[in-house]
Formats: structure tokens, C-alpha cells, sequence
């Protein structure tokens, strides 16, 4: 997805919060946003806002220091999921259709979003909503197929907690599933530490993309991720970042992702608040 | 007030927002973003918020045209609080304490505000949370006093149709008043016309400030207007600009409005939402 006008104020705001975070300065919270300023009226063009996401972040790690700013953030995601998560895998094994309901459930997760907003709404409300409402794209009958087919599945995870989620998701897939995290932390994206304290690793092989950058910016990935991705029968990519890198790359990417931002409600043509289950289509490199 | 962190990232979807309501291209959107990114790499120390939002509004005139393109919605928000006008009319005559009613119902009107967001709260539902809500700073008992007091008093209209709700003020208020609009056209500000439209004639002296900038930037005013507000005895200042642009200024000011910005919020010291009575200090001029 290409950068729109909206993205602007989004960007600044997402540096600003992200100072924070990493319990910058008033100084060098000012110093983040001159920098972010100046990266802005440079935009070349061609990127997604998860490339430029990913440069903001690197000037916060540059100006405030390295590390993890939202490492407690993440950790308390992942314990509250936890809670929830014998009242949403007996969800799942009562339902009627466990598929449909584990990825209801999997997106009602998407909700644990730290770039989305500061402000994180009530999981179990969430749970809730996502259980009751029609996906606002529904591939989920293709989806189905497909998974039917696959030998195995790629399925790119988003944030820490979310992945408790996931992981209700991945114990009903039907094949062999490859986790991939990223390759360090950036935001409350999940990385290896973190799909592991969700219980990942005991229904799902964890690999990583082999970089910090926001959503799945191949480019930016480990060769061997790369050689993964090309090599899945099919992808399974959580979130709005992965939307917005992965949209245009291949048919064998499905994306599943709760809309929280109106400039991709607009790109996808549904509003904010829906879930969806989207197959990407070929715009892009393949 | 001065500029904090977070007015950065308002100021660009002001900006965005403002070129899209003048009729700004994609291309011309584009542009303005540009400007007001250079503006805000170098933006100068010790203006406050309006200041800044004055030169962003400028860009806009220079890139897209000028004009007044907030005419339609200004003209609809007129008409909406005059169709309100004869139950608001009555709330006073029918109150036990009509100045604090009327006082309340002034500031319900602050909530028509495109400057704080584009979408527009439901006007009755405000009116009626107004009433019920106790003030969140209360110097209304002050603002009696110096009303007894005064010769007259100088009022410093904030947006269109809102217009409508000071004019109830204005009905119970003791002495002449000098009501002061903009002197040009700025987001949906009221301009002369707008007091006329509202019925301001009938119960004040309409004067302007002789500038278009957002709030009350006393060195962007008339010689005219700047000597009328030396002299008067008691300023009655509506909304969030003129908070930003004369709370340090004297002690005459008084400052009736909504908090709608978080960073508002906090320079005051009160929670977004609330309804202020609010008497300035002297940090600044005078």
C-alpha cells in the first residue's frame, strides 16, 4: 500500500509516542520529531508506510537509544491474553465451525496494536464483537481451500499477545505451520521471546524475518526468510502493517487483520472497525 | 499558551484538513504538507499554537486560493443553532439563575469547532450535557462581580453558529457590549457576516479585530482593535484559540470553553471534555 497524505500526521504522532515509550526526553523527543520533520519532505516515493515507519523507529533508536521500549507493554499483553485463553480455546472446540471461530479470534487479537493507538480497548469486548459481526471481506471459503492444499503454512506474526491468539488459530490449522516473528523488537511487534511465552512453540515450528522493520518489508528480511516466503504455499499474514507491505506481493498471501486506521479502511474499501479475511492480489513484484 | 510536542502532528492534519476544505488537489494537498513541514523544522520558540495554525491557513490561501471555504459550513452551523434558538431562549427565561445558564450555553456552542476535528457532536445532546456538568474551573462568581462593575465589555466571538448560543449571553449580560469577530475569513470563525447572520446585531456592537488569524494575536490586530482592548474594562474570550493566545496576557480575560484538545487539557490542568470558567493570569504582556 503506498503512503498517503493522512500518513503525515500519523507518522509524527507514531514518532512522538514511540520517544516516549522509550522514555526519551522532552529534549530528545523534540530531536525524534525534527528528524521524523525532515525525513518527511525527503519521502521518496515507491515506499509503504511500514518503510517509513520502520525509519522513524531507527531515528528513535538513535536519538533516545537502543533496546526495547515496549518490552513491559508486550509482556503484560501476552499475560492478560493468557488469562482469556481457556474461556477462547473452549470457544473453539465448541463451535460449530473451529476454523471460522479460531480466526474470529485470532483477528479479535489484532486489536493489541501499540502503532494503531495508545489507547488499547477491552480484549474481551473485542472477543465479542468479532464473534457477532460478518467479515467486512470474507475469503475464508478460498482460505479454507487453500489450507486444504498447502504442505505447509507461513503465517507472519504481528504483536506480542496477539500472539495468544494466534496460537488458537495454529492449533487448528490442518499441516506443519512456520511462525515467523521479527528478528528483533520494534514497537510491540512480536519477536521470538514473545511467541514463545504465548505457548507458540508448542503447536508451530517459530522462525524470524531476520529484521526489526514494522510489517514484512522482504528487501529489509534475512536471505533465508526471503527463500521461505517465496517457497510458501501459502501465507498467512496478521495486521495492518502486513497489509500494508505484503497487498500487493501475491495471491498466496492471505491477510487476516482487524481495520483500525482510516486511510487503510480506504485502501481496502471497508470501514474502520471490520474484520477481515483479504487475499492479496499482484500488483506488486510477483 | 506555547507549542507542545503534540501540536506537531495537529498541525499537519490541520493543515491537510484545511487544503482538502478549500478544494485543495491531491497535488496542491501535497504542497501545503510540504510548507508546513519546512515551517515546522524551523518553527520559531516563544508562539504559541494559533500563531503557527495563522501561518499554516496562509500556506493554504497561497497554495490552493483564498476565499472563505469554511462559507458552507459556517452558514449551516448558523442555521442549525437558530432553529435551536427558541428552546435555548426559553432555558434561560426559565431559569432560576439565567447568567449561569446563558453562560453555559455559550460554551455548549464552542463545541461547533472544525479547527478541534471534523466531525461535529450532536448540538442538543452538548447543550444538555452543559447544563448538567459542573464547571471543571468556576469563576463564575468572579465574573459576576467584574460584570457589575464594568462600563462595558469587549467579547471575543469564537466560530460561526456558535455565534448563536453567545447571543443568549449577551441578551442577560448588564452593560454594552462590543462583540469582536474576525476581520477576514479563518476556518470557520465568525466574520461579521456571521454575527449578523446569528442575530449578534440586535444585542451587541459588532466590532473586528482586523485580522484573520485563529484566536487573538494582538500583533496581528488593528491599531483600532488593539486600543479597544487596552481600554476595556472586561474581556469575555470564547474557545480554545483564545485560551492559547490570552492566557498570559491580563487578568481582565476571561476565558469561557470546551475543552476538545488533550494538550489544552493539560496546560489548563482539566480533563478534555470539560466546561471552563476561567480568568487569566499575567505571565505574558501586560
Amino acid at each position: 500500500m503506498r503512503i498517503y497524505l493522512d500518513c503525515y500526521p500519523c507518522f509524527l504522532r507514531q514518532a512522538l509516542s514511540a520517544a516516549r515509550h522509550a522514555g526519551g526526553t522532552e529534549s530528545q523527543q523534540f530531536e525524534v520529531l525534527r528528524r521524523v520533520l525532515r525525513l518527511l519532505e525527503a519521502l521518496p516515493s515507491g515506499k509503504t508506510p511500514p518503510e517509513i515507519g520502520h525509519q522513524v523507529h531507527r531515528i528513535v533508536r538513535e536519538v533516545v537509544g537502543a533496546g526495547d521500549p515496549y518490552a513491559e507493554v508486550k509482556t503484560e499483553s501476552t499475560r492478560r491474553a493468557l488469562q482469556l485463553y481457556p474461556r477462547l480455546k473452549r470457544l473453539v472446540s465448541e463451535s460449530a465451525d473451529p476454523l471460522d471461530t479460531a480466526v474470529r479470534l485470532s483477528i479479535a487479537g489484532n486489536i493489541i496494536d501499540f502503532a494503531a493507538a495508545d489507547h488499547q480497548p477491552d480484549l474481551w469486548q473485542t472477543v465479542q464483537r468479532m464473534l457477532d459481526i460478518p467479515y467486512a471481506i470474507d475469503r475464508l471459503a478460498l482460505l479454507r481451500t487453500r489450507l486444504a492444499e498447502a504442505d505447509w503454512i507461513l503465517f507472519m506474526a504481528d504483536n506480542a499477545g496477539e500472539t495468544v491468539f494466534d496460537r488458537l488459530l495454529l492449533e487448528v490449522l490442518p499441516t506443519h505451520v512456520r511462525y515467523a516473528v521479527k528478528g528483533g523488537p520494534v514497537l510491540n511487534d512480536a519477536t521470538w521471546a514473545d511467541a514463545i511465552a504465548a505457548g507458540v512453540d508448542a503447536c508451530a515450528e517459530i522462525v524470524d524475518t531476520g529484521s526489526n522493520a514494522p510489517g514484512t518489508i522482504l528487501s529489509l528480511c534475512s536471505e533465508e526468510f526471503r527463500r521461505l516466503f517465496a517457497e510458501a504455499p501459502l501465507v498467512i499474514a496478521k495486521g495492518q502493517a502486513n497489509y500494508e507491505t505484503l497487498s500487493g506481493v501475491s495471491e498466496r498471501v492471505f491477510c487476516l487483520l482487524q481495520v483500525k486506521c482510516p486511510v487503510i479502511a480506504s485502501d481496502i474499501g471497508v470501514p474502520v472497525g471490520s474484520a477481515v479475511v483479504h487475499q492479496c492480489g499482484t500488483s506488486g513484484s510477483e
